[in-house]
Order: structure tokens, then C-alpha cells, then sequence
């Protein structure tokens, strides 16, 4: 097991990268049916008549996988991941077959000046596939609690 | 069937709301489950300890139902909602038997310079429970078309 992260083990420049995973048309398929039901994420031809040229992810699985790969194998804070809200762009669709893993870098540290058991960090989280594309990136803000006493 | 929106039917200000729909414990137990299983999205005694104070959804799962209800009931843009992304946060978390419902409010709109027949506009998607809580407030980039002449 991992040693859990507290404020005091990170620094501004920091980076980690997690375990990858695919995402097959399957999947695509069943999450677009249940939360993004639009064409373009459920029919090739859709897909290729729309803005994406293809059948494309809904930008929130992408975000749903990123998550799901920030649990099983980013940086293991010691409250887990509690995000507070943070910004969110998908550069490039996701495609069935692709294989993601994020990369990870701590852009800001701001202990709290009310709660001096915690911190903020802005964290970025740039999701990748395996050709090199970015196909989310996220800055997201998130409490990390200092190590007790 | 709802008229479609282009750009010429928008301005700044514009509002819309959609349906509502009931988010149930499995529900957020599936959701965690898959893409979000940390212990505070899957245990009742978890989320109490937690800084949540209870069992909270993911908040990758309200921005999954907040699209869902884009899809199902939200404003009808003529090319769909294809997001370039935006800000998120969460100020309050999603419990079981929260019904959720969207609040829309189109707070600019900025025409291409470069490809006369569309626009960028700038949508709030307020996402709110039964008691009028905000449980998400996401401003989101959306691409737009021009009425084909």
C-alpha cells in the first residue's frame, strides 16, 4: 500500500501518473445511453456528421474514467480526493479503443487560514491517450489535510 | 417537439429550466461504484465521518445527471450541446432522494470571427434539489449554430 499523502509531502511542480485503462465502444455506448444520449455518441454515421468526425465519448465519461483512474492509481491523499469545483476542457474527442492515463502536476498549495488542519491544492489533471492527445484537462481544487500531530 | 435554438434566438440573460428527476441511494451506489469508489460515495458511516456529514453522490455523478437532464429537458440547441468545457464547482453535495432539477441562464454570447456560421456562448447550469439548494454551478463554453439561410 501506498504511503497516504498529506499537505506537508507536497510541493508546487509536483508530478504523479496513473495506471491506464480502455475504453471500449461498449462503454462509450452504454454511458452515452444512460447520462449523454445524443447522437453523436451513440452512431458512427452521427458521429461522423457532427463537429467530432466520429463516434466520440461524452465528455463526462471521460470525466467519469478520469475519476475513476484518480482513485485506482493517482496520488493517494490522505482524505481521498474531495474536489471543491476547478475548471474542465476536453482538446480531443475520445474514441473507442483509446488508452487513457492522466498525468498529474500540483500547480499552487494554499494552506487554510481558518482551518489549520487542512490546505488547498490546484491540482491539473491532464488525461491522455495513447498516441499522446490530451483528451481532458483539468485544474481541479482540492482539500488535503495536514499529517496530525 | 420543441422548436430548435440557433444563435439568432439567444441573448444574454436568456433563461430556461429543466424537468427534475430523483436521485436514489443505488443510484449512487452504482455510480461510485464504477467510477468514483471512495468510501464516503459508498457507506452510510463513511460519509457521517466524512467532511460530507453523510452519504453524498459523486460529484462526477450530479454532472452526469445534470447532462442527462441537458439531454432530456433542457434548452434545445440546433446542433445539440457539445461542450468546450467550462468551470465547475459543488457547493453542497447530492443526497439520496434529492431531486434535482437545471436552471439555465445564458450569460454571453460571442460569434466567430472565423466561421460565420456559428457561435460560442457562455451557458450557467445551475443544478438545484427540492429545498433550492445549489448542488452544481457549472459554466459551460458551448458551441452554437447560425440559422442556415
Amino acid at each position: 500500500m501506498t504511503d497516504l499523502l498529506y499537505l506537508e509531502d507536497l510541493y508546487p511542480g509536483q508530478t504523479f501518473i496513473s495506471g491506464s485503462e480502455t475504453i471500449t465502444e461498449a462503454d462509450i455506448l452504454a454511458f452515452a445511453t444512460q447520462f449523454d444520449p445524443q447522437p453523436f455518441h451513440l452512431d458512427h454515421e452521427a458521429g461522423k456528421a457532427s463537429i467530432f468526425g466520429g463516434l466520440a465519448a461524452s465528455g463526462w465519461h471521460t470525466a467519469a474514467l478520469t475519476m475513476r483512474l484518480n482513485v485506482s492509481s493517482g496520488p493517494k491523499f490522505a482524505a481521498g480526493i474531495i474536489g471543491g469545483g476547478g475548471e474542465i476542457t476536453w482538446p480531443a474527442p475520445t474514441r473507442p479503443g483509446d488508452i487513457l492515463h492522466v498525468e498529474y502536476e500540483i500547480l499552487e498549495i494554499t494552506p487554510s487560514r481558518s482551518k489549520p488542519d487542512r490546505g488547498m491544492i490546484l491540482l491539473q489533471c491532464r488525461t491522455v491517450n495513447q498516441t499522446g492527445a490530451t483528451l481532458q484537462l483539468a485544474k481541479m481544487k482540492l482539500i488535503v489535510p495536514r499529517r496530525p500531530a
